[in-house]
């Protein structure tokens, strides 16, 4: 595998993990930290500590930012943006679609190559094949730098919108956290009977996960837009919401994550669609 | 297989469909619906139909009912209780725990032995091994009556409180609708982009599939209830939660189902444990 030559701003839990990946992988690292001694046991590894971030962007052909957030992306390359001319920026600090779309533009206007990504992982699990990182913005930048991206997760790029692979980021986590909120309201209900949630989870892993095999036909639904032939109706939900509604309180467990939904399915039995589809709650939550 | 005597009230969608199975297998069927019409395709496929409760009861040792709710089989069994003493009440109307447990207690003062079943399966999915179907209260009469249960699901006995099987059956079914929502929210958030819900479900499903895994890990924490140490803080999770509901925003998505659950993570918060797991929540869940 060939050394590259590249830096990395931000060494916190998840930085740190990216450079000492870099650094196994026998690549040239250049690091800096605002707080300077987070930096300290990468270059005891072998990265070289840049003392400024001047020093650190310049250092490198290739500048990866893991930074908090999309304000601590302009607070750290701003004041040094005509040293980052010409380079590329890989920026994989998590921002909204519309941020990186912004950071994009920004770049462009200072002639720097620009690369967003979103990190699908927690930072033990980097350097495997399940750890997930997507891509977009510039697809030479995608293709040019495989040999870093390559060691860190498996990439894929979604194409040349920045936004996109941060929306499908914070879609699918969307999805994840209400999935984890079910598993732990569900475990919370059975706890009212002395049931333990190691013994809740044997049925929730293999019921929920054979469950996602219903997406498919449900994106079929929901691309074609038609509601009209449901397996169980929205008034038929509503019914069934509410009987595990009133398990949950019966069982001394909030239902507000429950409520949350009847209140989708009211909305739309109000505007005349009881007979139609679950999915058609879709249709609320994109014009919510 | 031997022919059993088997009487089913309550012909809706369900119910229609659980004694056609039975009739399919070759038990001797009587059936009764409150409106009566509803029986008559059975009846042409060779069931009994009768022309009262009071005859539907008495016609066979077990009766299973599969009605609309906890009223609906009062309504319908109170007034031939005396018809039903010495026989066999295997109740497949969804309720909630306490629902069954009330009903247990209903049969047992009246000399009627009980079995509470949840049905874990749309109509069109029963007789086949994926349709399960959860079982509680006597032992007994689920030994006595496997060969009519076993036609219709994979039966499963989980133990003589006769609440246990609903409590699964709506704890699981919690989960379920929470994944749908999130499913449906995450394919919102793309489609403002003008990503196809097929192309999100192709993510989608294996990336939510993948992450039932955690359950079990969590499970642990909640089973030892120590939350403190996180691979990811309450108040990481809470930036996390702020950056999907800004994006969700910025896509014209109603972010109410993420601000539900950011409550739950502030309620943590505000408690004191920051620092502590976000599989916490669970504790506020619990005492709601
Ligand atoms: N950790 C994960 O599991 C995970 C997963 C996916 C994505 N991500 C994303 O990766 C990024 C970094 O996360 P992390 O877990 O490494 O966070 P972290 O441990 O909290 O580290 C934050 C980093 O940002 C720096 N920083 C904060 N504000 C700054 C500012 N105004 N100017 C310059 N530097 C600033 C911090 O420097 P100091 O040391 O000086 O405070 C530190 O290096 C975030 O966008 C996060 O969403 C993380
Ligand atoms: N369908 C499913 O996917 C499914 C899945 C799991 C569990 N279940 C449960 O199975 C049960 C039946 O569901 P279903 O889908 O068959 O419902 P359905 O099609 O709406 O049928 C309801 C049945 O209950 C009867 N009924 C309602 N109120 C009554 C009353 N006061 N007295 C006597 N009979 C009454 C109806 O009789 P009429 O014909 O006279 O109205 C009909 O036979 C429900 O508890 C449901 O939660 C259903």
């Amino acid at each position: 595998m060939p050394q590259e030559r590249v830096t990395v701003l931000g060494l916190g839990a998840m930085g740190g993990v990216l450079a000492g990946s870099l650094l196994d992988a026998g690549h040239a690292v250049t690091v800096w930290n605002r707080t300077a001694r987070r930096a300290e046991p990468l270059v005891h590894r072998g990265a070289s500590g840049a003392a400024t971030v001047r020093d650190a962007v310049t250092a490198s052909p290739v500048v990866v930012a893991c930074l908090f957030d999309h304000a601590s992306v302009h607070d750290t390359l701003e004041p040094v943006v005509d040293g980052l001319a010409g380079r590329t920026l890989i920026n994989l600090t998590t921002t909204t679609p519309s941020e990186a779309r912004e950071l994009a533009g920004w770049a462009k206007r200072h002639g720097i190559d620009y690369l967003d990504g979103a990190i699908m992982a927690t930072p033990p699990m980097i350097g495997a094949r399940e750890a997930s990182i997507l891509y977009s913005g510039s697809r030479d930048v995608f293709d040019r730098n495989q040999p870093i991206l390559d060691g860190w997760a498996t990439s894929t790029y979604d194409g040349d919108d920045p936004g996109i692979a941060s929306l499908y980021d914070l879609a699918l986590l969307s999805g994840m956290y209400q999935m984890f909120t079910g598993f732990l309201h569900g475990a919370a209900m059975v706890r009212s009977a002395g049931v333990s949630s190691a013994e809740f989870a044997r049925r929730a892993t293999p019921f929920l996960g054979a469950m996602t095999a219903a997406f498919a036909a449900q994106a079929e639904v929901l691309d074609a837009g038609d509601y009209s032939d449901p397996p169980q109706s929205l008034t038929w939900t509503a019914t069934a919401l509410d009987t595990i509604a009133r398990a949950s309180r019966e069982s001394g467990a909030d239902p507000a994550p429950i409520t949350v939904i009847r209140k989708l399915v009211t909305d739309q039995i109000e505007a005349g669609h009881g007979d139609e589809d679950l999915d058609r709650i879709f249709e609320g939550l994109r014009t919510g």
